[in-house]
């Protein structure tokens, strides 16, 4: 596709980032660099961090109201509006959402849409695609674009170069493609590899891969596996793996598990092909040991 | 240690190689290029690969002998004479014990001992440390040394250098230093990081690292997990990971867990540790799906 490659033209674009947390904010400096004019909002205070990088900050705040029920307390929130507004009047191109995955329909469902000046894109960078997705076209009125992104990288292994890195899309409601085009240009300038590709498909893949490698580092974690003197290269590799892992919040790790609807299968999976190299093993044992069996 | 530093003064030698197989293919190579002039015996025939490198190959079968008892069908065998006697006769400084885990003890049994002319150093290459020293200082007569050693690297990590990769050894019992110095020489002289450690203390640590990758490395195998379109770097490892160890042989693996009285112990962890992982993601999903618990 033409927004996919780097030659394409593209201009710099006003971008508001909602959730200004670690990915946020390494996405922000690679954009400030191309040129692109950045504000934020997010729920804690990053006022000083934005200041130092030229971002005007907007800080929001829940409100939370609780219904009591005859069993229940049902929870629902809203930001309070005055940052929120402004920085929703502040005429983006873009509306870039950087929040966890667990509380974007929150965060979502407390925006203000109606304060939006112009027609905006609205563009998520969740690690899981299908629930934004969801989510998205239930609250956004259709005169809003939509583009669901997952870059596949984060500020440890995006931190030295993009070069040759996936970036997964899915071009949900464009109507506006030179925005969309130039928003895409971000990271195709960068040397990414651009993936247009259902979200569907996405989180099938995905369970399968990045599921499987959080729950393998968070396992080696719970083990308290370190570096020993006698490490092989492939061990070395995988202390490695759980280190640069465990970076990342249990927020996102657990929003992985509960808004893909395949990652239960896949650690049904995981269980299952354990049990089985270990009954493997166990019956080798039994072969070796019981001096009836004929071996090698 | 004198013997580990790489300007230590050390000699060619005469080593006979029992095991024939990937590994001792793959340390032969290294020693014929250091001069060292090497013998070799294999279960399987390695003759023509043998005659292309230079090395006598001598070809041992054995025979097993089937004692019926009551209920067991007993086996014990040996290796056929002549041309074991012939390796043997060799007059070997060294003689390299190459052979599975599992099969290190038939071997070392049927090896006819009494064929060696001189005093000679026995080293064993096993991956697992205690098995092979137990079985060792129980067959060899007390005027044979005994080196048991762990290179912690094989023909994919070691392809291109050995540079900073791990040697364990345990100079089990040494008199001829010279001999198990010019040994030591060949991985020194190559750059391999030189730990001397006990067997038992090796074991430990190779449970909870080589085994629990090997493992690991299994079950990603048997989940028949491959690349995906939209891979991140850490998943692409892991792939990498699976690849490289499953070039491995199954008995190799086997043995790192029948041979290595840690193994198990690892096992047991490893599943705790999915369980508690799998566990927690659970409770954290009631909470996120029962709207009477406060979130975040
Ligand atoms: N890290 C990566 O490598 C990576 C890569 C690709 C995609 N992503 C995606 O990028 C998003 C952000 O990831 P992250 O690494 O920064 O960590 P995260 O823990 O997934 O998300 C942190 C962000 O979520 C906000 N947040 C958390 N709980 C909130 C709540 N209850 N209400 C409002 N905001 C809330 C935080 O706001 P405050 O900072 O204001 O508290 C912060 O901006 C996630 O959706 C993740 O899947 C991350
Ligand atoms: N591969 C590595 O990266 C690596 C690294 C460090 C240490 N090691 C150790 O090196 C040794 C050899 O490893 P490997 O990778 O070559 O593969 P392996 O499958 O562990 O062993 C293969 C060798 O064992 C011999 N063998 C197997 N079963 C036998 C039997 N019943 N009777 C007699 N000989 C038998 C084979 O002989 P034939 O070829 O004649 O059939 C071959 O020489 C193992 O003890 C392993 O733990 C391997």
């Amino acid at each position: 596709m033409s927004t996919t490659s780097s030659s394409s033209p593209w201009r710099t674009l006003k971008i508001g980032i909602i959730g200004f947390g670690t990915f946020g904010q390494f996405l922000s400096k690679t954009m400030i660099k191309q040129g692109h004019s950045i504000t934020a909002t997010s729920r804690s205070d990053h006022s000083q961090l934005c200041h130092d990088l030229g971002i005007s900050f907007y800080r929001y705040i829940y409100i939370y109201i609780y219904i009591v029920c005859v069993f229940h307390v049902f929870i629902t929130c809203f930001a309070t509006p005055r940052d929120m507004d402004r920085f929703l009047e502040a005429e983006n191109d873009v509306i870039l959402l950087c929040t966890s995955i667990l509380s974007l329909s929150n965060v979502v469902n407390s925006i203000p849409l109606h304060r939006l000046k112009r027609p905006t894109l609205f563009v998520d960078v969740l690690s899981v695609k299908e629930h934004p997705k969801e989510v998205l076209l239930q609250v956004l009125p259709p005169e809003l674009d939509l583009l669901c992104t997952h870059p596949m990288f984060g500020p440890q292994s995006g931190r030295d170069s993009w070069e040759g890195l996936n970036f997964m899309y899915d071009r949900v409601r464009i109507r506006d493609e030179a925005v969309c085009s130039s928003f895409l240009q971000i990271f195709a300038r960068k040397g990414c590899k651009m993936l247009e590709m259902s979200c569907e498909e996405h989180d099938k893949l995905a369970a399968r891969s990045q599921f499987l490698t959080h729950t393998i580092a968070r396992v080696l974690s719970e083990m308290k596996v370190e570096s020993t003197p006698i490490d092989t290269k492939n061990f070395q590799t995988l202390v490695q793996l759980k280190e640069t892992t465990m970076n990342n919040s249990y927020d996102l790790f657990s929003g992985l598990f509960i808004h893909n609807k395949y990652a239960q299968e896949e650690l049904k999976n995981l269980e299952v092909a354990l049990e089985k190299v270990k009954q493997n093993l166990l019956d080798r044992m039994n072969e070796e040991l019981d001096p009836s069996v004929s071996k090698h």
